[in-house]
């Protein structure tokens, strides 16, 4: 069996690691196709937040408290730009994080694309699952906001790490998407597909920027698969993160109906053929998706296994 | 009093205490042109050791025993890069090192000169001299050497440092020297220096880089100031540093009055009007040139700061 999850980061990584289970014991192959849409360049260093927090987890290195970056993490070089005056201080990078930083840009500088960079950094990791970014391409997720009485358009991270996304907020742009294609693999891996699963990430900056490339869209909602979206909200709160506030930017209701409602129904021209959503949320209907309540609460790789296995088996009767 | 001093790394640091010394006590400004010969790209950064020798050197920050890089060092990234097992692996850098790299690489790739980054870095450090690199165009001190039974040139960093010189050596090329230009300032500070004051740094890959800068080697042939050069050889010796086997390389003799007759006399087409030795070598002869001998171990800042006092007054019965 063959697995396909479109996933962002912290939230994704988790969800990965119950796919990676279920796997295991099934004998299944997993693919992820990872949101770029974080990605940034800083201090001159190419930065894949979505990318390296499935690596680091699923590779058994990243930090469980703090949630983001490498356990056992220094910071020597954050308190040195800091001394340097060197802009921006508001992104924090640990020096193990670094690293990783300087071998990706050292291979995308010297012309790999960023799927074989991948593949280069996961040799070391060994994520159990092939990781693939959305695209080769750049496709990067801006915001049109207003900061200190301006309107403009500010990198996500700058939006949601700088101003922790506390600013009247209008939309959301993925610079980029018009021209950016799948990143190699990633329509190989759609079209092998038994099953597409959506992770329970951010609608709006982790899986609508990797939906943003048009051709790899089209090849979840024109191949064989079906799809099986994870719902992010739980009794109408996002389970981590800041769904609630990019919900809102969009107008789109903060549960997890709403959320189906941005996917939208397969066979009405969206994406989902199944919708998995909390207990909590059991009254939840979707016009033209399938939908089931179990737990989602992801509290430790059994429970994230078994929503899993949940979710395979509505794919099994969604299409 | 303007003084200039052309310099390398790490002796040349030592030595340049000692002038910033005299220079505070007597009311003196002191510009150093810089060797950018060992400098290199790895992992994607710029590195300047000579350069950063003198910064860190003369803004306190230098580690006193390793001799070189910055004191307090941790070296996270450097086991992060071998665990990723990307190349080179020979060449150590140390994470507050590194940051130093990251302001320099991303000010470099936004298009400032090298000479303005610097002045840049130097606003933290401020070591209270002015620090021009001799060139802020590409200038790499390359090594034709028999390597592993393959004649080939390779960086001055990969002969130093991965293979401690000690491969056979033909010669040393300074890539780019045909079209590199001073610096900016460099050929200002040359014009109005009242003494130009050669360090006793390595003089074949520390000095001789800095002079095949063709118009910096004519300013200060061509400009009003005496020139006074400071052995890096004592008793037949380097004092530090691998000048024995450079000057073995190029057939001269590791002596005081070798290093002197590379430099050559000025009035004979030249660099040198004076040659300031130890009393070890008192017996120096350099035809053309004054030489005056004095205690040349720089044991610290006063021991250092009166040799340079020598070579001033060397510098006033020279020409």
């Amino acid at each position: 069996m063959r697995i396909v999850v479109l996933t962002g980061g912290i939230g994704g990584a988790r969800f990965l690691m119950g796919v990676r289970a279920h796997a295991r014991r099934n004998g299944a192959e997993v693919t992820a196709v990872v949101n770029v849409g974080d990605d940034v360049r800083m201090h001159g260093l190419r930065i894949c937040p979505d990318l390296d927090s499935v690596m680091y987890t699923l590779g058994g290195a990243a930090d469980p408290e703090r949630g983001w970056g490498r356990v056992g993490e220094t910071w020597a070089i954050k308190e040195e730009l800091t001394r340097y005056g060197a802009e921006p201080t508001w992104f924090g990078l640990g020096d193990k994080d670094i690293a990783t930083h300087l071998v990706r840009t050292t291979m995308l500088n010297a012309g790999y694309p960023l799927s074989a960079v991948t593949a280069a950094l996961c040799d070391r990791w060994q994520p159990g699952i092939t990781m693939l970014p959305a695209s080769d391409d750049r496709l990067e997720t801006h915001v049109v906001a207003d900061v200190e009485g301006e309107r403009k358009a500010i990198h996500f991270q700058e939006w949601w790490v700088r101003h922790r996304g506390e600013v009247p907020t209008h939309r959301f742009v993925f610079v980029g998407a018009e021209t950016a294609k799948p990143a190699a693999g990633v329509l190989e891996a759609i079209s092998a597909a038994d099953v597409v699963l959506v992770a329970p990430s951010n609608p709006v900056v982790s899986i609508a920027p990797i939906l943003a490339v048009q051709a790899l869209k089209e090849a979840v909602q024109n191949g064989p698969a079906p799809v099986v979206g994870v719902s992010p909200i739980i009794g109408g709160a996002p389970v981590r993160g800041m769904a609630d506030r990019c919900l809102a930017t969009l107008g789109a209701e903060v549960s997890a109906a709403g959320v189906a409602g941005l996917y939208g129904a397969r066979r009405e021209g969206g994406l989902l053929d199944g919708w998995l959503v909390d207990t909590a949320d059991e009254a939840t209907e979707v016009p033209g998706v399938t939908t089931r309540a179990v737990p989602l609460w992801m509290t430790d790789e059994d429970a994230t296994a078994a929503m899993v296995a949940h979710a395979l088996e509505l794919a099994e009767v969604a299409r």
